[in-house]
């Protein structure tokens, strides 16, 4: 089964793409549901209520947070008590209107990360995504140190923070380097930084792929089950399971 | 069971409040994806992939067509094979960016509505909503007729189009007089019309309503199952089966 990745410059290409009002017509609004809407259903799967219903949501400034704010959204929705940790506020109006959506289910945002990560199930990293460049400042990268040492099982959204997209986990010694989330969710498509995932699971989200874009960007659509918006892959790869 | 009910106006007035910045912070493109969602998800319960592909989609220029526009979408990444009858195409942007996704899944849009209903497995109706008032103009009067005599199961968004939203069906012989849809999903709570139908499945969508938005409707929020967007609900009501 071939490995088909997507580079951080072809996938910032092909969100553009997807929202080219020709090529797309997609709005940030859409992809970002839909997207937050896979992270929430790979939690459901990995880690279903029964097994704790604490969710941790850490949130960076960009899309990946927002996809983020999105899931907690969703994960309340299925019965879960998420709790957000969202300490640079993205500038966009969209991630105020997630965070009004999230306030008026009366889910909590917390400033003190060591304490709220303590009596959590579960950790969703979505921190740093496909755009992310190093170095890691604070309060990220006390945040990242956290993770790396928690005993509380972590799903990474499109990247587990910290790493490089294209060459993986930071060197040795600096906050990274040996976090490893047990879950990552490949959002549109696996980045190469997976021939380094050695979590136990994958998964691919973003149902909404056409055949063009995958064929321009030489992606393979992936085939999903039913009606999820998820499907378990390799570890390394996007190849199915 | 109580019949838990909202009035056209109050619907009106619920959407308005879902996308006011304070009070729920939505954009019409997550409302719209979300029920669209819920609709899709309604059609794979009552008429999976193996029941017959073809799927014809009724659009009016409303909202309520801009709900079919979404489920066509994800019934293609499904499976199926969606066909699109939008006669009078609304004006808002969302709903030509709409078109353009399908366009880029290549989903046929025709213009002859009684060939294509011939050769259809399902047929969603997503004409009119709750903010329908009559009377009824071509060319959905003769479509509507079409539905009324056709042996195509038909699913209908929200209300059964030509139905009056506190009213039920128009009177004897007016087009809709006799339409009953074998399926109903109600969007975010049943309306009214809801006493009058006596088709076999009534499904409630909207998984995204606050507790505080019900509260002030006189709803009850229902308890969807696991990470489904749909719950059935009993025929004439929006209480759980």
């Amino acid at each position: 089964m071939s490995l088909k990745t997507i580079s951080a410059q072809d996938a910032a290409a092909l969100d553009k793409d997807l929202m080219d009002a020709r090529l797309g017509g997609f709005s940030l609004d859409q992809l970002m549901e839909l997207a937050g809407l896979s992270v929430s259903q790979a939690v459901y799967r990995v880690h279903p209520p029964s097994k704790g219903k604490n969710i941790l949501v850490a949130c960076g400034p960009g899309n990946n947070g927002g996809d983020g704010l999105v899931a907690a959204r969703h994960l309340i929705h299925y019965g879960y008590k998420p709790t957000v940790y969202y300490p640079k506020e993205g500038k966009n109006e969209l991630y105020q209107r997630l965070k009004t959506q999230l306030h008026n289910l009366s889910v909590p945002f917390i400033s003190d990360f060591p304490t709220a990560l303590q009596s959590s199930d579960l950790l969703i990293d979505a921190i740093f995504g496909f755009s992310f460049k190093g170095p890691l400042r604070e309060p990220f990268a006390s945040v990242i140190s956290q993770m790396e040492s928690t005993s509380v099982p972590v799903l990474s959204v499109d990247a587990p923070s910290s790493w490089e997209i294209e060459s993986g986990p930071p060197p040795e010694g600096q906050p990274g380097a040996k976090f490893v989330p047990q879950t990552l969710i490949s959002l549109t498509a696996a980045k190469p930084l997976v021939k380094w995932f050695t979590g136990g699971r994958h998964f691919l989200g973003g149902r909404f792929l056409t055949g063009s874009i995958a064929e321009k960007y030489g992606l393979e659509l992936p085939e999903y089950p039913g009606i999820d918006q998820i499907v378990e892959v390799d570890v390394n790869g996007a190849g199915k399971l």
